[in-house]
């Protein structure tokens, strides 16, 4: 069945649409009430709120769909300021002529991703829109940030080490190419992150910031927080991506530091630490390739540097506006 | 400045973007700083979570505007189940070719809407797609429901009365006069609703039902909650449209039953709280022309019937697909 405008109108489709494709993929108690908002009981403290939409295309390539992206995101957001992501919501913009089918794997993908991550997904809304079959998906997602964490941007510290919890580039270059029709067997690190996250933070690390590795890439991300805590991020120069990543980097002029991720994060905590954090990264589900690629130094304006093969150092720039083809 | 795909890169130009138009905008101690999520403080106790996306053109129609309808909208859903609203998220898909001036106003719309209700927006996303100069946008909101407030729409009782809060299809007929390029003084009625929400749950009046009234209209609305309770809501058949909204019904043969409003609700209490209601509604910002328009009666099936002008009664069927043009 293809989805028409009548499916956006608010009458007997639009609620069978709801019903057999999201309600069937998401059910549970809170979102079986089928009320304008999902109401649940919340304890005493401090919570996390983001929001994330995604228009990736094509909306299934290796490693994922934009079903599991848009769960993973919106769970990794929280999860950099130390949260438990515990509710999400889900916003779907159908273009006429999407069929019931993908939508349906899409729904259900959603499903999967959210029991992976501990997650409920417990309201949505469904419009639709003129257009050729497309999909866009909102979640915005809630969590609870455990007494005692503080994990920040602005808090980054000279002696810092900086951690990447795995090799970079690997969504980007999935989608790119399947898009672009080169086989490969690059798959999308897609993924949510919790259980690494929540490990550190049961051992207590004093985690300063954290970001997890999206659009825009490690360049960005760095340049984020070397802005916001005024220091020197100084990379050691190690290779940012596994051998297949960066022989299809080369090929296409690519760089790794740029390129968008889905289930990767960088991590910044004193250098003492540094040890504790690797060992906890990499016995996790998604962090086995983690890796110190850097340090923070004390600096008078932000900068972002890495070391290149000669031996010297280079500036890295943030990303202007695209680097190179984009994803999302 | 037209927007183009670099600014959904992730890059330099995105954070000018989100800086210039939306921080500019929205500027608050928490969306300022500029995090992945939003971290706050909740108190012990209930929230309530929901999401709307909005789809509408024009952009801009007499009383109001896309950012203000994303604000009320999601402040709207969280009150009907009793929430004091708090905070926001916002997501906006931008299409390639939109100015930044129209995405200017729409972002100073929606902090003027935020200010009126008494909420915040904390976090945000912005991605680019390709097209022609559309925008659409997703909020998602919190907010905490006080204790012994129950409002659900499984709990309408017979005995009940249902009220609205003021005239119908005002929202519908002004999009669609502006659309169609009508001449007439049709303004929409998108509005927060919190202050007669708020007066009512100080009253302490026992709420069964509370629905606003958006896409599928009255008769959508009065048919959930005619299905959640099983009850039979029997209106009586006074006008529902004011003359104005009403002539231009008549005109291109719509039914204010169907049609979408975007500050109105329906509410279903014991009857002898009736009087008490509709003082308080009458009392607030948009509720001047609050009324009686029915009552709960006891069923074997769900039921919606509305008395005809002979004496009759007639069946209301819940819409199915669309039964008037489309607004959103």
């Amino acid at each position: 069945m293809k989805i028409n405008s009548a499916h956006g109108g608010g009458g007997k489709l639009m609620n069978e649409l709801i019903r057999d494709v999201f309600q069937s993929a998401f059910s549970n108690e809170i979102l079986d009430q089928m009320e304008d908002a999902a109401v649940f009981p919340v304890p005493a403290g401090r919570m996390a709120l983001t929001t994330d939409s995604f228009v990736v295309t094509p909306l299934f390539f290796p490693g994922g769909d934009i079903g599991r992206l848009a769960v993973c995101g919106t769970v990794n957001d929280l999860l950099m300021r130390g949260a438990t992501p515990q509710y999400l919501t889900a916003g779907f913009i159908l273009e006429d002529g999407l069929d019931t089918e993908p939508l349906t794997r899409v729904a259900r993908s959603m499903r999967a991703a959210a029991d992976e991550a501990g997650v409920q997904i417990v309201a949505g809304d469904t419009k639709v829109i003129g257009g050729r079959g497309g999909l866009y998906v909102n979640t915005a997602g809630v969590g609870f940030v455990p007494a005692g964490v503080e994990i920040g941007v602005s808090r980054a510290r000279p002696g810092d080490a900086v951690l990447i919890s795995g090799f970079l580039g690997n969504h980007h270059a999935a989608v790119l190419s399947a898009r672009m029709g080169i086989a490969n067997s690059i798959v999308s690190d897609c993924a949510p992150l919790c259980d690494m996250v929540a490990a550190m933070l049961r051992a207590r690390l004093t985690v300063h910031a954290m970001r997890d590795v999206t659009r825009g890439g490690l360049a960005s991300v760095l340049h984020e927080i070397a802005s916001a805590s005024n220091v020197h991020i100084a990379l050691d120069g190690a290779p940012l991506a596994d051998d297949q990543v960066q022989g299809f980097c080369d090929i296409l002029g690519l760089d790794p530091l740029y390129m968008g991720n889905e289930g990767k994060l960088t991590l910044l905590l004193p250098a003492d630490e540094a040890d504790a954090a690797l060992k906890i990264l990499r016995a996790s589900r998604y962090g086995k390739d983690a890796r110190l690629i850097g340090t923070v130094l004390q600096s008078e304006r932000p900068l972002v540097t890495a070391r290149t093969r000669s031996g010297g150092s280079r500036v890295i720039e943030p990303l202007l506006g695209e680097g190179l083809p984009r994803i999302c």
